[in-house]
């Protein structure tokens, strides 16, 4: 519940309420596409009175968000001047904590990735040493970028496991030790006072891949295959992340050709215990072949050998047989094979297509793409990125700020 | 784009610009949830001055939707004024056509059911004689509501195939001869010139299913179970229908059991061919039992018979298997299971809950329900009503209406 604002005189001396200076977010929601516009053009395209629209542009401007962007040609007498959203005006500190990696970078708010830093690091080492080498990487990084805290707008950090978004706790990882129900969003602001949001990396991934990639696909699913397997979903333009958190979770999804393969959560026949980057790699191991890890099947794919390939190929199959129940459910225009092991090749994408096509519904299908990720390795640093901006810039957030500052 | 509007004097004979008195919506929006407000709580729950609430309040008034809703008590003084959404203020003609039936309602806003004909009416007559019976009908339960054309806000129509929600045409519908790309709303608009929404049945009945009994659960899905199989989802509080409307086909998600059983879609072991209402009885029928339909299916059961009993929970099994994937990929906290076959009872849903509390992750189960549709045959009614009024309601079409009327 806010207080009722005064009424404040307007540049042309006419009185008009604080409700609709308060309203300059909306016209920020209109120019955060990035073209530049005249205050003629936004009184046009909004209705607003133009001495409304001249106090929520000085209202912006004075917050940074939008700037001058040159003058419009006019007919005649001076020029009009033109404005529009200005994405440097804060910047972002995006982090992506994998099993054995963690990426820091920092981006402006239009996604762009201005420093970036990979580190070699167990997520297993626990909460307190992962998040303090991050805090520390990001200040030196921010610094490099000759930025700082001030400009800081918020922090988005993936991690390797289920996490509550609301709190931003992790949810019995399977792969943290250390890290269940720990206050990530405390932690951090304890050295950095901004927004802290924390997701599941997959779910960045999609929305990473989807913002910088297919922002026409409102529909669309983010396959990461690595060590294991999991999606993050995008529908009618929204991440889903479900009523606890866990949806997009294909790992554990049974898969019949497995029934007698037992999987690491006690249930038979999952498709991570078949078509895992750790599964195909263990398969061709006990067919005598060097592969202890994904990255060893993508290795020995990459050299040509034909039983990775095969293996590589009926893996798709096995996660096309899921997706098809998937397309099905959920029908999306778009789905996108990412992870290390789900970029490394089209064997694994000809395998999911193969069955995809032939089961799922054609009216499901007929306008379906499936393709390999275009942000690769940097997709949950954009995600990361979009997650805070998405929120930070939210009409809310943005309304909240400038009655702060205005 | 609309031309910038002129200035007003407002009440208080201040000059304000129509940009505020534009945003009367934002407050109607407000006042939609029926909680009686005065113009002061209003003021200080919006941060807006208390002028502009009143010219808000008028325009409100003048168009029917916000009433007075009697008077708040007060410390001293002339009582002020408390104002409420009106639901009667308009009617919705809610309309569920199925393979062999067609119900006709008109509701009021708030979705409560005025009047109701239901209808023997074979869908494969086509589009003419259908929806030209559903006109006269409408019209005629209009009549004895007392309400005219007028009063209308919008009719909203559910249909026993895929439809293209943004068109109201349907698509490739297997059950529906002479209705492929029918175009529904210009039919319908001949004689009743007013918003129509058209959308498939499964969808509605999540819609109403979850309006009208689980508004809390924004992750829900309704499945129905009848002559055939499918399913309505919605996630964050908004009902999916993927890139070409056909989400939620469960229908044809093969079953690993079925391997050997060919559907009418030419694919093996889906799920409709297993599970669904004809399929329980075509097994029932070849073990000498008497049953040609989901009908029989369900009085075989009423009357103890133990082959059918034993029938409908293996089917509650399939499903089970279909939705334990469900369950992994969309973690919703509310399965709700319809259809004339789905409320036949226990025995379905057991075995469905079997399944999925054995096969689901323990993280997405924890707090989830599997329960029996409580709004019955009605659901699609309730969804039909819901789907008009979320959009003559909604902010932009409220505006609108407000700055044509004012």
């Amino acid at each position: 519940m806010t207080s009722a604002p005064e009424k404040a005189p307007s540049r042309d001396g006419s009185v008009q309420d604080a409700g609709s200076l308060s309203r300059a977010g909306d016209l920020f929601q209109l120019l955060r596409d990035g073209r530049a516009r005249t205050r003629a053009e936004l009184a046009i395209t909004t209705g607003l009175a133009r001495s409304t629209v001249a106090s929520r542009i000085d209202a912006l401007m004075n917050s940074g968000l939008v700037g001058p962007a040159g003058e419009a040609s006019s007919s005649g007498g001076r020029p009009p001047s033109r404005f529009a959203f200005n994405p440097a005006a804060r910047v972002v500190l995006a982090v992506d904590v994998g099993a054995t990696h963690v990426i820091v970078a920092v981006t402006d708010l239009g996604g762009t990735v201005l420093a970036e830093r990979r580190l070699k690091q167990q997520v297993a080492d626990g909460p307190d040493v992962v998040l303090g080498r991050v805090v520390a990487e990001g200040l030196e990084l921010l610094g490099e970028s000759g930025r700082g805290i001030v400009d800081l707008a918020g922090i988005g950090i993936g991690l390797p496991g289920p996490v509550e978004h609301a709190t931003g706790r992790p949810v019995k990882p399977p792969i943290m030790p250390g890290w269940d129900g720990f206050d990530v969003v405390r932690y951090v602001q304890r050295s950095l006072p901004v927004p802290v949001l924390v997701d599941n990396d997959v779910n960045i991934m999609a929305l990473g891949e989807r913002t910088a990639y297919w922002p026409d696909h409102d529909n669309l699913l983010f396959v990461k295959i690595a060590t294991g397997i999991g999606a993050g979903i995008i529908s009618s333009g929204e991440l889903q992340r479900g009523a606890n958190g866990t949806a997009g979770d294909l790992g554990h999804v049974r898969v019949p050709r497995g029934d007698d393969v037992l999987c690491t959560c006690g249930n038979h026949g999952c498709l991570e215990a078949l078509a895992s980057g750790m599964a195909v790699a263990r398969r061709l191991a006990a067919n005598g072949l060097e592969a202890s890890s994904g990255a060893d099947v993508v290795r020995l794919v990459a050299e040509g050998n034909l039983q990775a390939i095969q293996a590589l190929r009926q893996a798709g199959r096995d996660v096309g047989d899921v997706l098809a129940t998937v397309v099905n459910l959920l029908n999306p225009s778009m789905i996108v094979i990412g992870g290390s092991v789900g970029e490394a090749g089209e064997h694994l994408v000809a395998g999911i297509r193969e069955v995809v096509y032939r089961r799922s519904l054609p009216l499901a299908t007929s306008h379906l793409r499936i393709g390999i990720s275009m942000a690769g390795d940097r997709a949950a640093i954009l995600g990361a990125s979009q997650m805070v901006t998405q929120h930070v810039l939210s009409p809310a957030v943005i309304e909240a700020t400038l009655q702060a500052t205005g």
